[in-house]
């Protein structure tokens, strides 16, 4: 910092005053077309907060004189948001992976205590420490890509204590780190092995001792369930929903993944912040989410992981207008994914979404997916200070990539 | 270094010995099954060679007493070897990616200056300096996940100057970082633009100008070409082989990747090192490949990005016992992928190839298609101390996860 630039500092705001310039900014903003870009743009910070994101020459008079940092016409994107992850795990499936492609059978890699079951088995094993110590790389890897904001959800304890175990995990791991984390509570994501054959008193044990517990510890932003003919039914999932919306918590859907069961509009009548994979989701799904304002999350590292081909309808969600979001989907069993990059390279390879959809999808879309909009997701005066500058001549260089980053560096709440 | 380990070391054999001890190794030698695991192992190092790779309680009593490092159990393999790239390139192809996503064609997307041509203008105009600054961190990002050797191929300068100068900032990479480069001459890749309609005076060009020279000058290591119907003829690529061969050089093939032009037989019957895509090879192919030693190099990334479907036939491999390795084929059109451990999980995940075919695939049969398996690729005494210590708790690790990068620490010749 320059001794007239410390001066003006002081003169002004503080030190919480900065002002990045020099930069190329895809903001998103909903009032700019495309990417919202901004050729010669200026971010101006204040206590944490954007103040001004536009025009250099733009810049009100009162924030020019900030502390300044030349980005050297660097490209700014909002910080990137994943909005689905199952981060918090115990264990890799790596050992399934292996006999899988040696040609055991699913049969064979139940039998060998592969499967969902040996997630639930190693997250019961191990301590909120240990939950928190091996989640942390995979939450530095994406960091290390730029990510501001991270959805975390529970559904391997699968009683109280440990999807309460790993919630608490879940939020520690946003003290320990410069990024967001906004948990979800998965109860409804498979059934416990000790409950087998007993899908009725589990969604009872959900509503009545689980959810009301994590409520009542703070410990859930939403709520979220897994419908499908392997896990739970729409009736099941809609006791859930009810339970949630009782206790004022928002709700989501992994819907429509393997089979059509009308997840989608089920998620939709809930007014569900988002439903969640959608390879089977039909034109009334498409509509109903749309009307609802439900976003639509698209997992391409699963569809990817578990070699699916039915790929989600993009197209209707087009051409209903459903706002579609992308998240890796992290976990260990369908989606050991650690790379929003990657993730939106998928997105686009493997679905033909645009470069646009991409980026919007990681940043807008995702903090709509979050019902965090009004706080995050785009380069607009009044949100949080989150974005990311990258070494890239233009935006498409991210999506197009695989397996490189070019973060040159991310800001955290203006710092 | 403790006051001990000192004395010891300067009574041994200099401060060039070291054991990597309390390890666990996959060895990929030969002589053992499977990945040639060794659990309680360790690696003895000298003047930058392995002297000794196997159980740590068998190490010879002269090595015993070297200064050590515990690897505290970390899985050791050797460096990854990433050996198909087109690293030294300049400029992307994001622009035509995201044409091509908005649904443009290949006639627009030619008319908008992309395709190939575009590589090849964007090269011509680079300085030779331009192009080793450009490709640095595309190599970084290869060096930062274990890569020790990385081969690299001429073919965007496609006249002689321009061909020796991506070739001479190849080999300066490899002196900027602790690397060892290998380097091709495709020299036939693809038709300049101003010879246009004129493919036998350009294999004139190849054969009497441009690659006397380069042998001459010592820059190429192989002689690679593109037979393809967009490309050259199996005529015309025999034509460049019979000129390597005169100048001893080996040679190699980019074979049978959009159609079945017997490119692997033509590579086979002049001893090539490799024939490289072969997703349309047939087994007449794969009997003359296994005959003669021609390593099948796997080009997952490519196969991704330009959503082919019509996958290499693997199975066929295995049946007649063709030697398979993997790489990136990094380069701007078809491939920008500079990670070799999701090139491997693309390898298992879309074309079935298991974990010790992956890592095999990176490590030994890589080196073997570089010709370099007596140096290289196998953690056996007598090699070069080229090896990679990882964060895993099994070799199916590198595999499985996707955008994760593990590597503990990268040891190149011993350091
Ligand atoms: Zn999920
Ligand atoms: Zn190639």
């Amino acid at each position: 910092m320059s001794q007239a630039t410390s001066e003006t500092t002081s003169a002004n705001d503080g030190d919480t005053a900065k002002l990045w310039r020099n930069a190329r900014l895809a903001t998103f903003a909903s009032s700019l077309p495309g990417m919202g870009n901004v050729e010669k743009g200026a971010i101006a910070v204040r206590d944490g907060q954007i103040a001004y994101a536009g025009p250099e020459a733009e810049v009100p008079v009162a924030l020019r004189a900030a502390e300044t940092v030349d980005c050297e016409g660097r490209w700014i994107t909002p910080g990137l948001i994943d909005c689905h992850t199952h981060l918090v795990h115990a264990g890799t499936r790596a050992n399934e992976f292996e006999m899988r492609l040696e040609g055991a059978s699913y049969e064979e890699i139940a039998r060998a205590g592969g499967g969902i079951v040996s997630s639930v088995t190693a997250l019961r094993a191990a301590s909120e420490d240990q939950l928190v110590e091996e989640t942390l790389p995979r939450l530095d890897a994406l960091i290390g890509e730029g990510v501001t904001t991270v959805e975390i959800k529970s559904g391997y304890g699968l009683d109280r204590d440990n999807e309460m175990k790993a919630l608490r995990a879940a939020r520690r791991l946003g003290g320990l780190r410069d990024v967001t984390v906004r948990t979800t509570f998965l109860g409804a994501h498979a059934l416990p092995p000790e409950m087998k054959g007993d899908k009725a008193g589990y969604i009872q044990k959900v509503v009545s001792d689980m959810l009301p517990a994590i409520a009542e510890a703070g410990l859930a932003d939403a709520v979220d369930g897994f419908c499908e003919g392997i896990a739970f039914s729409p009736a099941e999932i809609a006791r859930v929903f009810d339970a949630a919306k009782a206790l004022g918590l928002p709700v989501k859907l992994h819907a429509d993944q393997l089979s059509n069961l009308s997840g989608a509009a089920l998620a939709a009548s809930y007014g569900a912040l988002s439903a969640d994979h959608l390879e089977y989701t039909d034109a009334d799904g498409a509509k109903a989410m749309a009307q609802a304002g439900t976003v639509a999350v698209i997992l391409p590292g699963a569809y990817y992981f578990i070699r699916e081909t039915k790929k989600p309808p993009i197209a209707l969600f087009r051409e209903h207008g459903v706002m579609m979001a992308i998240a890796t989907d992290n976990n260990p069993g369908t989606s050991p994914l650690t790379s929003l990059l990657l993730t939106m390279n998928m997105a686009a390879t493997l679905f033909g979404m645009t470069v646009e959809e991409c980026l919007a999808g990681t940043t807008r879309e995702a903090a709509r997916a979050l019902g965090l909009l009004d706080d995050v997701g785009t380069l607009e005066a009044g949100k949080r200070a989150d974005f990311a500058l990258w070494d890239i001549g233009q935006p498409a260089e991210l999506v197009y990539r695989m397996g490189f980053n070019p973060l040159h560096r991310r800001v955290y709440r203006g710092r």
